[in-house]
């Protein structure tokens, strides 16, 4: 099967420091985009945010890696680790003190992952999720760029290829747009605080993803 | 020559905290896969080690890198770097006192790569190696994504192709379970600490190698 | 359109600690390959310096991110972030007391950068460069290796396709010669320092564009 390419920019509006899971997301949009096999690339188009691969079973994980982040990186500026020397303060102050630091993290952690797909969806561990980062402290409207390379999978009945393959990806663009209201209705930090129960949230976009695929069920 | 894809899951047995290099075992399974050029995406399928590019000269550096991110992310909590307010300690210890220092670790080095194959083999610096880096201090079964896109060389006798092709990636097979074996009964430490000289882990792997490549001489 | 893969090593001449923008270089070369849409895949062939995203408005955050790193990753070795513990010089110094805090700062920041091509440039963010960070304090001479695999658009002329794609070819290996010189005759550092203002180095490599698309317009 020949490799094509899809890409496509998800929407994340976020409330404050802390972690987005955007391993669901990512799964439906290839489901809707039909890709088979390949490599999916994320961008993260923002120099205060990033992108990293972490636990997704325990929320204490992604606590402490706030704290120890927030420890690592202090608004007042940096002394050397060695203990020895003067407190530095950062210069880029004028976007306001949680700024600078979130310039830092974003260096320190990843601005793009590469990973693979398998069976119409991530191939991750059984403990990883995809995470956005938010570094900042305010609400912040995110954009990441997702981009595969691979096979997609055709319906055998050619004259419905592209029939199927439009509705899919408009089913993709309604999803985005949902997901967009649903985020900005309900608090996003519900998605790291139930210890693995199923959120609002969850049920909302699990109700997303039912909607995307009847449009191919009921052709 | 059109793009094609191969993916393989490498499993790597770690003894404690410390660097493995894939190197080898990489440019063996891209042999034995015939990529003549293209993208490697390597993915560690777990939140407690990372992969990183570093030196493969001087083992002192690996040594250096181990005792600076212990330093980094110590087992009893953060205090920020700034040297101002009090000790942090996790929140997440019911996994070891190792557990949550090595998902932060994991998070500021990186959970993936992508490399070139250039002429069958990674496109790398000359004093470039590959490591998984395990952060937990307990024996660890890893396991890494391999997935290529590029161009794959096949024989000119188009019936051998097939045959070739499915005997490599047996070997390829074989080569990963042998590799298993000769890990779990060697120290894999040997292989950082030995200053560039060969060691029994090289020698068998480079054995490994040449069985690969046999039954393509062979037809 | 099939996906084609494009490789180039772009050498940059560093003069010290300090961040170098490649993100002109790079969009030049994309055009110059005919790159329409695809993957870059960006690795430094080196274990102490490293590929970042960051900031392109303000040079001040660059200036605050070295200080900071230099905080992070003291030449005198590293003392616990938790204060507990005594200071740890490193074993590996023989290369200079700025080489293993380097091999340091590659670990924790990136080797490689997987990023969009979208309309024949990177898709990046508003705020968003690529930059070379150089951690040596003495001049360096770097390899990077761009790899692009995507859609690479052709003339309508078929008899033109070969003609056309040497050129530009050979426009993309002169304009990558002509940037060596450039950046050995100026000091590179202009390019962070002039808050957003055209500078000497700019208006070179703009008319190196300029020449490397004019092949194209002649014909």
């Amino acid at each position: 099967m020949p490799l094509e390419q899809v890409m496509h920019q998800l929407e994340i509006i976020t409330s404050g420091e802390g972690f987005h899971d955007l391993t669901k997301l990512i799964n439906n949009w290839i489901k809707a985009s039909r890709i088979q096999r390949g490599v999916l690339n994320l961008t993260a188009l923002h120099t205060s945010c990033s992108l990293t691969i972490n636990e997704n079973a325990d929320p204490l994980v992604l606590k402490d890696l706030s704290t120890y982040m927030k420890a690592l990186v202090p608004e007042e500026g940096a002394k050397p680790i060695s203990g020895l020397g003067e407190r530095l303060p950062y210069k880029h102050s004028y976007e306001g003190p949680d700024d600078m630091p979130a310039h830092i993290k974003t260096s320190l952690t990843s601005s793009c992952l590469s990973l693979s797909i398998e069976d119409q969806r991530l191939l991750l561990g059984t403990w990883q999720a995809v995470y956005l980062w938010e570094h900042r402290y305010s609400k912040q409207s995110r954009k990441i760029c997702l981009h595969a390379i691979g096979e997609i999978q055709k319906s055998n009945k050619s004259l419905e290829v592209n029939a199927n393959f439009n509705s899919a990806l408009t089913s993709a663009r309604n999803a985005s747009k949902l997901n967009k209201i649903v985020q900005q209705r309900h608090n996003p930090e519900d998605w790291a605080s139930e210890d693995g129960h199923e959120t609002n949230v969850d049920l909302l976009i699990d109700r997303i993803h039912d909607l995307t695929c009847q449009d191919d069920r009921d052709k």
